[in-house]
């Protein structure tokens, strides 16, 4: 099932799904039915309820509508799940419906739900957060030598490389991936405490049916119920929300080269993305837009799972209520810009012609400061800076070369050989560390792909 | 159809209808239909056509699970739907599919749309706002003269009445409103400005196809479009944020008032929300909850709104495409806290007694203030505050009222007559201006209501 | 005084100024000064104490390092600024002393002095958006006939004028300007509530004192205290948040224009400002970044506000606390964003000749879509439509102009006469419904600009 | 130097001098000192000039104001700074003066000078949340066996002891400071990478001079230059925003507990916080206000720094100019939600007497859950049930104990008896897991305080 309408560009169809009302529910049936099964294997309650527990258990026999509008009037995701459980046990085994939900508590179920959901959510989002690292990876590599216009402040600078570029934004992207991996190894912790946190109800034995249901389910088992201590979740949001910045940072580059009159790199554009029929020319950049949309509204999303944290003694009033749409959507939100960021770079195209031309439409300027240094050596920086002010003026006047208005001037012919005037505008000359940093960041952390 | 499961405690179901698959389809096609009739009103498109279009457009014909992939797919919110339609027309009458979608863009069906559910939400969202007044002012009538303890950072200070308590949370709920209505007046104009805002492709006739299409739709036509100007619905956005912080300060409150240590003010409870069968002390304030949930979660919704509104040029790369999930998910909040609130105070309980009660646990020394301010008159402000220091800290220690500690001080007795002190703690005659801003607050702006 | 050095980019000097330590105490010591004149005035308090309070009251007698000092253990502004005023007064006449801060609390002196500054604030505010106003109005009328290539998506699209360009930012900004004006109307109130909103100290004098003192102060008497009610100030802080976002949407749309690649407009860059010695190409959009700073980090600084609007029954404990730093950053914030987007429209370069050679690099295929309308009406839509297909994707790919390329076509010779072909890409006839766009917007609000 | 009055309650005067003018200007001369060394050290620049540049960089002489002034002007922090350095340096030796920010760029040494800060903050803030590691460690120690009313929803649930609630805390805080550890540990980077982040000026020896650099400031030198890569401070910021929700959470329960109706626990109320001379009776909550105050603003200061990482290409336009100030309030943000915590927990005041009477209040009721499972495998549980919401309801409206109602119907004493009854209500026999979740959040992450 694809998102809402009014959502489609905020979901992708995958993680819209595990958020759905069916995977919800199972979600919330998982929890009871491994809870049963384990009550009964501790000998907590009887075999046949536990039976019956999972035997109704069938998340296609429930009334999705009815659930969402009972919820709502419970105030409390859980409650109207575990009534409606206990309805269809009871009408398999009446004594087994006593069994149900047993010594737990609403948020159990719904915090533990919502756990093994963000679970499900996370190869999905890795899988695209991989995909992008291969083609960034990729790029860098394949742009090692690829000499580009660096700008700042939207203005030209001083030649970089796409290589360098494609490398920074791999770093970045995989630092994210990695904080993020913590955070759901950290976030990834069982809710069972009971009513008050204390799993009261079940005496001495409450322990060790935390351990073993957590087991059962594939979570870790925490020192202590969270119903009010969210920091592990709010940790894990703040983890998407720095990633999904850097995502945005890469589409915003993205979409600046995309830029008719720069043109240097492309969205593929396949599969109705981006294209226009009449407009040959337009390449719209897609999914670098899908992409920022998920970096404006992701910041608004965290600092809401940041103000919920502060939640009321032994269960919140309010906070607790408001975290089941804000994950969701983080999640979303992180799973869209995830998607959207890996199809722009498996697909994107380089125009490196574009670049060098955009490079040279600089008339050599760029490399003042670079004249000013060499001939500063000869008749000092501040006579070297009048000159170059001069040339560099006259070269924008009249529109030449900045090497070619420099071979002109007696004051610099008489220092700067021909030769060294001829490769004064080589961006190949200029590049500093670009290649160790390029370098470093693909290896730093990807040994596997560096080949020099 | 209730919300999503995983939303459910975050809408209502009328507000979730409203941004539902069929709802959003309708509203996209009810804004090509009227193009297409006012074009051919305006001879600028075939009768035929019109009709063809009109005939299509049948909203339960369409593909919903296809139009939300595509929409991602686009990129855009708009070109699927009217792909889908044209397809639609064609089948009818392959030279009308031609006309469908005449002169405009994609975003001038897709903001038109979002300005047409929004229309529908209003009348949702104000009807439980004159809920909310109307029970808000009926409380401060009936409240009048019922004293409390007012409270300042949560410790027992000064008596009020629960009649201005309510009259406060009425004003602030009334003016929120006031500003919301003018907030909806101002946004629900009719966007229509083609591929670049400047109808280009209707000739000279563009401005009247707006005014006409505005006024078939029950739009105000702007004087320009606003692709990329998104001032008004931002601030309807704010007005929305601003009155669910006024609802939440309420709510807030009302759980205070609730809690069992406090027990002063109840909600209804009623039809499954909050009560507890094994713990029928419970008075869950779910409503509250729900309404605290809304308050929590709104900052960060406006923030990503306003965020939203730095968008490029004459179409926005990021900043657009994050709006729709924003303000539907704006409204729904807005819409959620309305009628959580609205039941809350149509529901509400309030106990006077134990109100009085709570006041009188106070051993009357929060009249401390006023029994110096008697005293210092005879024995200057020093020497009498000196005195109640000591009184206050003994009718504490002694668990004695400060009244009866003070008749056993001569230097009190000396100056104030008995009768001044058993009166000292009577709370209606330490009101000052109570009645004068619970009457105002009701009177300002709801002349109606007023009675004396 | 300038702000500090770690704010540096994020106020202007005259908004520091007015939230400097001198000015609060000044604010401060105002309210206390006119309550004392105006009780001394009702006969509430004996002249020499009205007349030893203000002569105390020189702001420059104390201790601003101690005064803050002293705040942060008292956890409420206004209560050691009391105390210090109540030192001084009682040095000079120690019966005066008592009647310092007479019947009223501390969260009426801060409250006040917080709407006494943003009175100040207002005008210095309210000046440079009307420089930002006029300096627009003039672009607009300047440049109505200006064309440019519109832009979607960062991608050219249509003609437009950047008379229409202007006029939509000025009409954005005046809207903001406008909503602004209303909300400091709104927000500019006294508060006067004594210790539990109730002036119970002061009997039933209150009502009387609070008018007095707000004539006094030059403030509105509101209906009653708002001490937990902040909508009034919520909605002056979101007003500030969109009119934030529209100064950024401009200031995007002006760094983008002048990329090296783009050149269209440029920053005058005097007075230190965005240029760089070594290199005279660069114009960096200086006053643009500061103008993005301010709106991106506004969004944030409103849902603090909204979040802090939830306070406790009759004064809050956390919520009212945040909120002298919100404000007094929300306004400095505002204040740089329209200081440095007036001094951007004041100064800005329109190249127009750049303007032409951009939209002439396209080859004239953003017009594809008007051949299309025009050839359809002969061979119908959707032979039209092939025919330009195949045009535009031949002009890209042999670099020549669209027209030209269709000249050479004889299914369009043979229905396009040359005259209309040679015309097809005046950018001057295919504007719509540009003029009368621009027009209206300047004006619909600002009837003395207008000349046509 | 406190704080400007306008922020007195949300910044420790510690944190404050760090971000002071004079603590700013330090860092940035830190920078360059340390650069010229470093250069000198490694050939790349005169011996003299390193030494003239050591010389002129003293920080007392140095006009703060015309640097704060001209820091607007220029746009970025750094500029105005470097270009006084020079003009000092060159009142020296003017041949030095060339040498100065030799190869680098304004950023390198904003963004470092930043860094540096960021690590002077640290310590401070570290020191504060080591005081509240101990004092709740201490907390959870003495309270083990204190038990109190566990509260959901603000109403009472079961019981709890207030050991488990402190090790709750504990724990929560516990983690934060842990994961800001790491964030600071990885943001902890230099910058330095030249006017395009390649190093250009410094040909083959970028990377040299790098890591020389980063050893002499003591920082960690990255794999390359993130001008535009924030995540690093992206991360920082963010578990500043998860901590402070944590200790927001702690000042919220405190508060809580400190209504005058709970009275559970106080804060200290030392040194002219929270008392009140004329009302003795008032515990004001001031350290939890501050805190509470400092939760509310967080969250839109993270949302801001994750808007801002959406930075263009090589330096950012607008997102990078944000961020000196929101990062110095995010720090400040923290320090004084740390510092007021530690005061509050170091001197909290816990009234073992009032929790015990506010849980026997209850009537017992709470209780009612344990009596009906030890019924129900008696008489079954629906029939158990039935039973016990008859007595709770008799409970309550006779006021009675809930075990004396339980004594008087023969149903119940037919299966309980009577000790069973008479122990129905003890606490402590309630507690479930209670002892181990309070070990195991002590001991999981602090052995060496773990004493049983």
């Amino acid at each position: 099932m694809p998102p809402r309408l009014i959502d489609s560009l905020s979901r992708t169809e995958e993680l819209a799904e595990v958020f759905s009302d069916h995977s919800v529910l199972q979600a919330t049936l998982q929890f009871e039915v491994a809870l049963a099964r384990v009550q009964e294997r501790l000998g907590i309650i009887p075999r046949a309820a536990a039976e019956a527990i999972a035997a109704a258990a069938d998340s296609d026999a429930f009334d999705l509508v009815a659930l969402s509008r009972e919820t709502l009037r419970a105030g409390t995701p859980g409650i109207s799940l575990v009534k409606a459980l206990t309805d269809a046990v009871r009408k398999r085994d009446s004594a087994a419906a006593g069994f149900v939900h047993w010594g737990t508590t609403s948020q159990d179920v719904a915090d533990t739900a919502l756990v093994l959901l963000l679970k499900k959510s996370w190869p999905l989002i890795e899988a695209d957060l991989i995909r992008i690292d291969r083609a960034l990876a990729k790029l860098a590599e394949q742009h090692r030598d690829t000499v580009m216009l660096g700008r700042t402040l939207l203005q030209s600078a001083l030649p970089v490389t796409f290589g360098l570029k494609a490398a920074s934004w791999f770093a970045a992207v995989r630092r994210g991936r990695l904080r993020l991996q913590v955070a759901f190894e950290e976030g990834l912790v069982l809710q069972f405490g009971g009513a008050a946190g204390t799993l009261a109800a079940l005496g001495q034995q409450g322990s060790e049916v935390a351990h073993t249901l957590a087991a059962e389910l594939g979570l870790t088992c925490p020192d202590a119920p969270w119903h009010t201590q969210r920091d592990r979740l709010a940790g894990l949001a703040s983890a998407c929300g720095v990633l999904t910045g850097s995502l945005g940072k890469m589409a915003r580059d993205i979409s600046l080269l995309m830029q008719t009159e720069v043109g240097e790199a492309f969205e593929a554009g396949t599969d109705g993305r981006g294209g226009s029929s009449t407009m040959p020319h337009k390449h719209n950049p897609i999914g670098c837009a899908v992409t920022l949309a998920a970096s404006t509204r992701m910041p608004g999303l965290v600092a809401s799972y940041l103000s919920a944290m502060v939640q009321e003694h032994e269960r919140g009033t309010g906070g607790w209520q408001a975290e089941w749409t804000i994950l969701a959507d983080v999640m979303q939100t992180m799973g869209v810009a995830a998607a959207s960021s890996a199809e722009v770079v498996e697909g994107l195209t380089v125009d490196k012609a574009r670049m060098r031309q955009n490079l040279e439409a600089t008339l050599g300027i760029i490399f003042a400061e670079k004249a000013a240094m060499i001939l500063g050596k000869k008749i000092g920086r501040d006579a070297a800076h009048r000159l170059l002010e001069e040339a560099t003026r006259k070269s924008v006047k009249e529109h030449r070369q900045l090497k070619e208005v420099l071979a002109g001037m007696s004051e610099v012919t008489e220092h700067l050989d021909p030769e060294t005037l001829s490769k004064l505008d080589l961006p190949e000359d200029y590049l500093g560390s670009t290649e160790i940093f390029r370098a470093q960041q693909l290896g730093a952390h990807f040994p596997a792909i560096k080949k020099d």
